[in-house]
């Protein structure tokens, strides 16, 4: 039986909304059958009238929908949260209280503050909230960490990871680009600029591959652009709680970078590089060795990779499969959740969201302190 | 209204039958309501609950689905046939006869005779019969043909186009390996080995991107791995109708290489370089000029690249995305049909199947001969 | 005590002269000491001006050069022929039969016929005639040659060998390019355009990394440019002695190619991939293991790569590095010679060249023929 | 007239010592008249004889060679000094007091305030001493630098710079390898461990590329391998002096990295990135325009490249090639001198070399401070 899905957000012209979609429909386990896509009621019944949701599943408001689908016999098991990410925390709560597990978009809240809330209110109610952050959905990513904690690195020692994009390069948010707009609008985005928009992503990337904690880091963020109130760039470094050092750059204005999340990770007995924009291949050096080049469903794929991945190596997989991954992941913990049970799972949790806020919080006073290490631990 | 889908092979653990199935999907414009999934009863059975199509649509064979959802009220409008290759002909005659739409694999058929048949009984009954060369759904494929098109190559002088695997690099079929036993034994694959499974997709590339017609061709072809039936190897020249030349090279004995497809065209003002394995670029040489590498999504992507591209650059698509541009390009022309249109589209048809199956036939003869000159018109 | 050099040709502006100096010095093993570098006399005494060369060992011929240079106590021992191809036999002839080793630019001669007296001359005389087929001297090339003689790649297969440049994509002959104008003049490149020129580098790769004799070659060549008299795309079939099948592609109207030769050899147990404009990484992909990179100077070098490399692996050598290596064999040879002995050794010799002409002629045969298969067996 | 040339170090077996020899005789510019190679008797003399230096000219100091060689009607003009680090001081002063040029390796000295007396005596005397941070010597690092210079990426905002080995990543030292023992003991290597002898490449290559100083730093430096004593890691934070911000990692513990140095610039109109293992590419992005990757020679190549480059595009050039364009360059400037005139130059001087001692001593206090912002303006 498919597992009933509603959405918040992702109306017409959404991209991530439609990612989202695809991702739940890849493996064919959900059914989208309710949403409030949008706050405008015309373009919210036009697009769920798109998508073949009934128009009375089509509601106003994520707050009429959680009641009502709350009430309903078949009622939404779960429901994706794709909004700007003001709107994260109250939709989450909303869902929560009606006894519905959210899949909610990165970051998780725009203060720390409301991220403790959340964690709090998902561990007393029992239900499962996934995070999407999504590039640890990537077969070989999932291999990168199943290599480091099987030792094939050794001891880690130096963490390199960066996400670098220029679709901010310029002051498109003053010309109306609506997607530009709320992220660098503290009052939707949150504090954080470019650390929260994709640094976060980098940041659990880094924790979920190496299998290490942050234990403290050290900003230095600027806003490149003329007139911009949020970082655009952001250059930190890492201490973890093994010894390792790192450092992470994220940035919206490095001109003719498209979507470069990478991470480059050196232990003591090898190296291993990844990056997101070639996504089927893992270049690890062992010390002293011949290179070697992993490829997605190739010789050397571990237990994680393999089960993480479609179709044989040589037919590439991409952002897409990597995503639906995710919801793959969240249809075992709700399946499991069906049965009273608690999956252990890849998938990132209310955990990851709430470590996400910390590092952005940090991040800031690090850098309005003028650079002065910031620890991670709560 | 989603479009009513059948499907001919591709119970459990046939690779290729669940890709169909996820590009059928990814869209979502089908829904897979009838199937005759196996030879086997039970495994066919299986699959079909699996997949959730009804159990009283889940056929023994395709001749009674054709015969049954023919008749039915709202029985299947188009049917996608992912068999070893003996059996696409009479699947696709069967499904023609019935006046349902076919989606066929590649080859063909096993015979260039059976293709012509074939050929003339789509013309004759005004129905869909899409050919799943699939490569050619990539974005970037259909950026390359829209450049040479536009004249950005100026004449096309040279073509070397390659298609290089592993897989068969030892007799797996003696194993008993079900893809491979097939793909080898000429009763099931047809007279071609590897330029039936695999010569064809290059050879309909070269023809997609250039807009060229291959004229005649020279072979010399190897069954490399002893006691193998059917070519391994195929190493042909091409002379195309404006004087341009070219080499195909097709492989299942490549050791260590996985899918590699790749095409590169030269002409009298620019060069182009493709590569399946790495799907989202285009290089792009201009005569005396800086060399370019065009992204899918990026700028310079034109309006072919754009209409078959989902997410923004940066965030690769792959196989299944190239694929499911042909499963949304098919979707159009059932529409078109249904309002008693015809639609042009940059779908491979019949036409292009029947091409495959006399590149097929030609080569084998050449071959046959010590390799001499083979016309492809017919 | 270095090895006394003359030149023959390589005047001012000349590229090829240069880089034959820069080969010869960079090992500090030649001392250059008497020169024809130019037909021009005047362009000659300048030139040897330019090089140290003292004034009464600038010769105005070849003729003299030899002549003069083999009455001197401390004549030349070995000399440089870099002139255009039509001189190449009467000026070796002229030294060999002066008593000087000779150093000669490929293709060997303009006619298969010159090619077998000078080889019997060579063999008569017992002196060294080195052919600079130059690629054979980097260092990834010699391993790549090592590996196949350990087995490493089991029975050698299928061997995919290409050399595509663009500069004679337009008609630069007619603006008195020089270069251009003596390389498409059949009175002085000899019958072969493009497969003199660059063909037989990327036969003797062929012959030289496997360790196979080409027993037949099947051809389809090409005039693109207009008014252009000599070949300048060939498409060519290659039969090996053991078996092996491959394709050898030479073109000089690549457009946006520099300089792109390339092999790739595939046998039982793996595949080997080098490119020239990537010099210093080879491509080793054992079946059903993970892909390698081998890296010059790093783990994995074998003897014969470490013997031609000068500088640690990451601090990348290159084209004049590699020219160098076949100065320094020649060197080895030369001194052997003094000492009465002969030095087996990597560096092509007449045989070599000659081999290089068999291949051209049998080229414009089969061509000529309407493609049929020549052997190239004598 | 060639330049009479001596040598301080690089007697038998140093790798850099014979990376200088190559590089003055790449251009055959200089000739190597006299020696003090070794500290060892023995090995100076043989060294010398194995260099075709005269007996008489191999001496057993420099504080000799500077001495006697400055008597000498035809002594060296210029010294080149490959020692360990703790030599260049006094070896250089001793030179310079002789009135002969300077070419030495980096890091200039092992003190900011011997750095600081060496360019006052470089500046009293008019002699030229010239750095060997030969990185900066690559065609494709100048072309980048001269398209920054015309403004082709608008204003800089972001740098990032690494240099990443694993040479170090064991405990060699311990095991009596010669280069690792030195460069790893206070005594010899100065204070800085890879901030010194790699950190230091990255650092000019920052600054020589942009054209832009660095304002200030701040370093995280590690000793991963027990019982190092100087750093083997290091993640720096850069300001520079227009504003852009910077990162830069410098590594020795890096497994699997050979020789990693890479430099990525982001302006407010396009982006550039060059790696030292791929040199001959240079990947240009202009905002909103399809990618660009000029090659060495190819269209696109500024004056500065086109003036460093020596074979055509396509031929691949190297470290060595890159090391003797300050040769080169350097070659000009004494010939300069020779003439009473001072040439402007592209070679680094005492200048730079003392900007990279401020750089070693900075990130020392940075980091001892527990990672806080330090000056590099004096």
């Amino acid at each position: 039986m498919k597992i009933r899905l509603g959405m918040v957000g992702g109306g017409r012209g959404a991209f991530i909304g439609n990612v989202h979609r695809i991702a739940a429909r890849l493996d064919n386990r959900y059914e989208l059958v309710a949403g409030a896509l949008s706050s405008d009621p015309n373009r919210a019944a036009e697009s769920a009238a798109e998508l073949g949701i009934a128009p009375k599943r089509s509601y106003a408001s994520f707050e009429e929908m959680a009641k009502k689908e709350s009430k309903l016999k078949n009622g939404i098991e779960a429901v994706a949260i794709v909004t700007p990410n003001h709107l994260h925390f109250p939709a989450a709560m909303a869902f929560l209280n009606a006894g519905i597990h959210v899949i909610c978009d990165k970051p998780l809240t725009t203060s720390l503050a409301d991220a403790e809330v959340l964690a709090a209110k998902v561990n007393a109610s029992g239900l499962i909230l996934a995070v999407t952050y999504n590039y640890s959905g990537y077969p070989m990513v999932r291999q990168a960490r199943e290599m480091i904690a099987g030792g094939k690195l050794g001891n880690i020692r130096v963490i390199q990871v960066e996400y670098a994009q220029d679709w901010l390069a310029t002051n498109i948010e003053a010309g109306g680009q609506k997607q530009a707009a709320w992220r660098t609008d503290p009052t939707k985005a949150g504090a954080g600029g470019s650390i929260g928009d994709i640094g976060t992503h980098a940041f659990h990337l880094a924790e979920f591959i190496t299998g290490l904690t942050v234990k403290s880091i050290l900003a230095d963020l600027d806003s490149f652009v003329a007139g911009r109130r949020l970082d655009d760039n952001a250059n930190i470094l890492l201490h973890f709680s093994n010894g390792a050092k790192g450092m992470l750059w994220s940035s919206q204005i490095a001109s003719g970078r498209e979507n470069g999340l990478r991470i480059r990770i050196y232990g003591s007995r090898a190296g291993l590089e990844w990056a997101q924009e070639d996504p089927n291949y893992l270049r690890f050096t062992p010390l002293g060795e011949v290179q070697q080049t992993l490829t997605r469903g190739g010789p050397g794929a571990g237990e994680s990779a393999t089960a993480a991945t479609r179709i044989p190596a040589g037919h590439p997989e991409g952002f897409l499969e990597g995503f639906a991954n995710l919801y793959a992941g969240i249809a075992d913990m709700i399946e499991a959740h069906r049965d009273g049970n608690k999956l252990d799972s890849l998938v990132p949790t209310v955990k990851d969201g709430l470590r996400g806020m910390r590092f952005v919080e940090k991040a800031l006073t690090s850098n309005g302190s003028g650079s002065i290490w910031q620890s991670l631990e709560n």
